[in-house]
């Protein structure tokens, strides 16, 4: 597959940082920032761009609310260095923190939205523009929300925001390829001047096939995270995306790198991957959180009774 | 997805018995065996039905040439227990050795092939046929040999095979979803009076959605692995399956409970899956054998020589 307009966006250390709680060291984020870029992906995520007074008393590692000076300790002076993205959350940022995309070390802001948070989203997205950023929202949970107001969500960031692409973001990685395909031709019918992105999350061993999926319906904004690594089950793998992806500025050797030399290690400090909780979550829809919950104790592998209680929850 | 007519072939044993040399306990086929005839699983495919003969001085376990005893005392006394099928491959059964189905613990042979042994294969599928069982023929690396060949040998297993479903094998892991699609509408132009069947593996994590795609484009037979365990990156996961049929005969929790008791421990024994000199040479379209040997090795996390040695054997 070779698309010329085709991006990918590795967002290793954005959601990687949900399994480690954002806890990474600058030089560890910066040998990821290297490797990437060698690898020729186009944009790299750096972690959330929130403000620490919306967190009091949370523990959590510099890549949650990264500083200006996190990301230039992390990025600057790297070769031919990815394009630096930051996620938002909606009502998470205090505007007043930002600096005007000149004077600022990142390109682009994606800001993350449930359908119901979609004005906020456009709102925030559109002052972000005004400071020069490339943008993107972010619509989590597609799977879920799915009902009219999606429509009128998509219509909406059409219409009112000024964003490069809206991302479909399978949060709950319970879509199968006939729904992507069917999502992306129903988003098309709103989306028309801006780019799609595609986010899958890989608890049904399907965000590889789903990107496919999505990138055959024209969707040319790709998520992927090295060796998966991201929240629960974690994301389409980058090693796997560049190998689909003929793109000869893509090298996938510089990915197998970083995970002989650091992934490897870091997988056996933290899990995410095809675990079966996350499995039982992905195939029966629903959010990661009881899953992430059931792996702290004592019942991490009775997969038998987080069925029964995740059945019975969505009977109730 | 439901669909009456869909078979789901557990092949755990089979497959996973070329991950540590068919060395299964009987106590373990027969757990196995009671799990997935427990989960509505319609056929066990228990092992190889080859003779002895044929490997001297080879060592492995009792499932790689299985007697008639070995399967009884897996098999015999268990409630709904699952068809119980066996593969073999060309030129490697001593046909005198083969009782009638009538007197015989098994009810399916699958005849394993490449596309250049074909002629052999349906010899030996008739013979089974003649002697009761219900049969197969399993084409066998199918990503490579995909020339005009490939047309010939399913058009001569359509003409001259009593098989009840002809099976496309991506030995390799090589298929992208496409790839599926148009494979299977090819082999439906031949195929027109026998059912199809899929058996993938998961070297790109594609396993499961190429299975699905198999699906859509009408293939009834599919295999399957408890945990995925087969063949070096394994196959399509059987929880992920049942999952995806909803089929109210199929009960996932016996596979989940056969996970937790013994295939989490398993899996820490011998290795297979998501391992990246498989992911490579899925992605590269070649052979497992090369990735399982560097895996033998003190290079096996040298992903990079790995990739760069393959791409040289590919362009030499």
């Amino acid at each position: 597959m070779y698309r010329e307009q085709i991006k990918v966006l590795d967002c290793t250390i954005r959601d990687g940082g949900l399994v480690n709680a954002h806890d990474f060291s600058v030089d560890f984020v910066r040998r990821v920032y290297q490797g990437v870029s060698a690898a020729g992906v186009d944009y790299f995520e750096i972690g959330y761009k929130n403000s620490p007074e919306f967190f009091p008393g949370a523990k959590f590692g510099p890549w949650k609310c990264c500083t200006d000076q996190d990301i230039r300790l992390a990025t600057e002076g790297v070769d031919n260095g990815a394009k630096v993205s930051v996620m938002v959350d909606v009502g998470r940022v205090d505007m007043d923190s930002i600096r005007p995309a000149s004077e600022s070390p990142y390109h682009m802001v994606r800001v993350a939205s449930y359908v119901k948070g979609i004005d906020k989203a456009i709102a925030m997205e559109n002052r972000f523009s005004d400071l020069g950023y490339e943008t993107t929202i972010n619509i989590m949970a597609i799977s879920r929300d799915a009902g009219p107001q999606l429509d009128e969500a998509m219509d909406q960031c059409e219409r009112e925001s000024r964003s490069l692409a809206i991302y479909l973001v399978d949060s709950f990685g319970s879509l199968y390829q006939e729904d992507i395909e069917k999502l992306v031709r129903r988003a098309r019918q709103w989306i028309r001047t801006k780019e799609l992105g595609f986010h899958g999350h890989n608890n049904q061993q399907l965000a590889f096939s789903n990107t496919i999926e999505a990138i055959m319906g024209g969707v040319n904004f790709l998520d992927a995270t090295v060796y998966g690594m991201g929240r629960a089950a974690g994301n389409c793998t980058l090693e796997l995306l560049l190998g689909f992806l003929k793109n000869p500025r893509y090298d996938v050797r510089h990915v197998l790198d970083l995970i002989a030399n650091d992934f490897l290690e870091l997988r056996k400090q933290h899990e995410w991957g095809y675990i079966l909780p996350h499995m039982i979550a992905g195939q029966l829809g629903m959010h990661p959180q009881d899953a992430l919950d059931v792996r702290k104790g004592s019942e991490r592998d009775d997969y038998r009774a987080f069925h029964d209680r995740m059945t019975a929850l969505l009977s109730a």
